[in-house]
């Protein structure tokens, strides 16, 4: 099952390195726009750089289906399935919606792309949630506090002493995590809620954006973020490693540059 | 603009009433199956025999994508533009992202698939929703108080006197909808919500889900939520109509459900 997949990764590449693949045509590096497919190339070559300081990848949906490169992203995950097995993939699609509709969007998170998990959004509650939790293997990451100014607008809204995000963590792990497949989005540009929902999901993992573009601390992220063994999180870098370069040579700085975050990340928790 | 081209459908058509498209293979017309593109060759009929009696269409995405048939999702809309160039047309795809994935995302609705309107999640606040609401020209139908029972969950939490799905109409009316593009998902399922969600934004447009399969009450839903005009809403049925008839002159009854429909919503709100 994921949280198990996610172990391993952990584990085995002793990093807590999420890795986004945010793919634009208008950023990537200009000598792969001459392929045929330089989506897919893209995500190849940064896959092939970096599958051994990751714990998990993250392709960004929108930036497929926005380009209408959908095949490429199917290519993507094939590829990360033939190529590095162990490492599990988050589809970060944050979808949301009732009965059958619902069923569609895990139709196409776990059997039309075959993704290991997928991010949900809770807006519309318990029976948006359980049919993507009903695929006991699958990852079920719901989002709670998100890393960006306007999630202050309605999920720090107070009711009964508790934040909405609160809420909806306690949902999330006291109702829809019987199966053990359910995990949490948590911004790292929010650490003193990073810490009160650590404190209320206990073991459970977080995926974790907001350092670097977004400037969350990286050092205020594990103080908080980590669990009792020092792991539990992913944290989720994009831009700032795969647009790191955008030469020929772009490969060996994207390479270079998650092996430093993944470095920096085990230094820090080291020294907690 | 989207609420222009909503309004003249409206008046034209002497309809309020919004058609999902949501074709599901295991419930289409068995003979349908046999075409090349089964899909689009369903929604093609229904719309034939449908566009005189909608004010608007609304095609869910996740029927496509978890279907592998975004090809036949754009095949869709193509059609619907060319016979029926009048009828707005919403991607209903709750998308909710932030900075640039929201900008995909926007790209992914209005310049990909070329929808007139798409609805979005609002839990992450508001500058996921400005991606969006920037094309001026195009309609932003936020969710507000969803149809489903999970609604409760958290749509419903009190704040300072007033429940989530208040607060997120009072954003949507005061600050989002500075280009007259936002509109609201209600669920007729919440006729008292709906009171309160009309009350809150005046004349803004609301597309009604819930009645049909989920058993929201006609009368109910218009004594509650029409605005002054006799007007201001898209009652959406999808699964009642297109799958009331599964043989292969399936489209009369299509065709007679959706006119029913229609003289149905005109006769009671002729007698308010």
């Amino acid at each position: 099952m994921f949280n198990e997949k996610l172990k391993q990764a952990w584990n085995k590449n002793q990093s807590l390195l999420c890795l986004g693949l945010d793919p634009d045509l208008t950023k990537i590096p200009k000598h792969l726009l001459n392929e045929k497919n330089p989506i897919f190339e893209f995500n190849k070559i940064i896959i092939e750089n970096t599958f051994e300081n990751v714990c998990c990848y993250k392709p960004q949906i929108a930036y497929y289906s926005g380009q209408g490169a959908e095949d490429q992203l199917i290519q993507t995950i094939q590829f990360i399935k033939k190529h590095c097995p162990n490492i599990p993939i988050i589809l970060d699609s944050k979808r949301g919606d009732i009965g059958p509709t619902a069923e569609m969007y895990a139709k196409e998170s776990f059997q039309h792309y075959q993704a290991d998990a997928v991010t949900v959004n809770p807006y519309m509650g318990t029976d948006t949630i359980s049919a993507f939790t009903d695929y006991k293997e699958k990852g079920v990451i719901i989002l709670c506090k998100t890393s960006n100014p306007g999630s202050m607008d309605f999920q720090n809204l107070e009711h009964d002493g508790k934040k909405l995000f609160e809420w909806v963590a306690i949902k999330a792990s006291s109702e829809w995590n019987q199966y053990q497949n359910v995990q949490l989005v948590v911004g790292a540009t929010y650490p003193k809620e990073l810490k009160k929902i650590r404190h209320l999901v206990d073991q459970m993992p977080l995926l974790i954006p907001g350092i670097g573009a977004q400037g969350g601390d990286l050092k205020e992220v594990l103080v908080n973020g980590l669990d009792k063994n020092k792991s539990g999180v992913m944290i989720n870098v994009s831009r700032s490693i795969i647009y790191s370069d955008s030469g020929t040579l772009f490969f060996s700085k994207v390479k270079q540059e998650a092996l430093n975050l993944k470095n920096q990340i085990n230094d820090i928790r080291n020294s907690l």
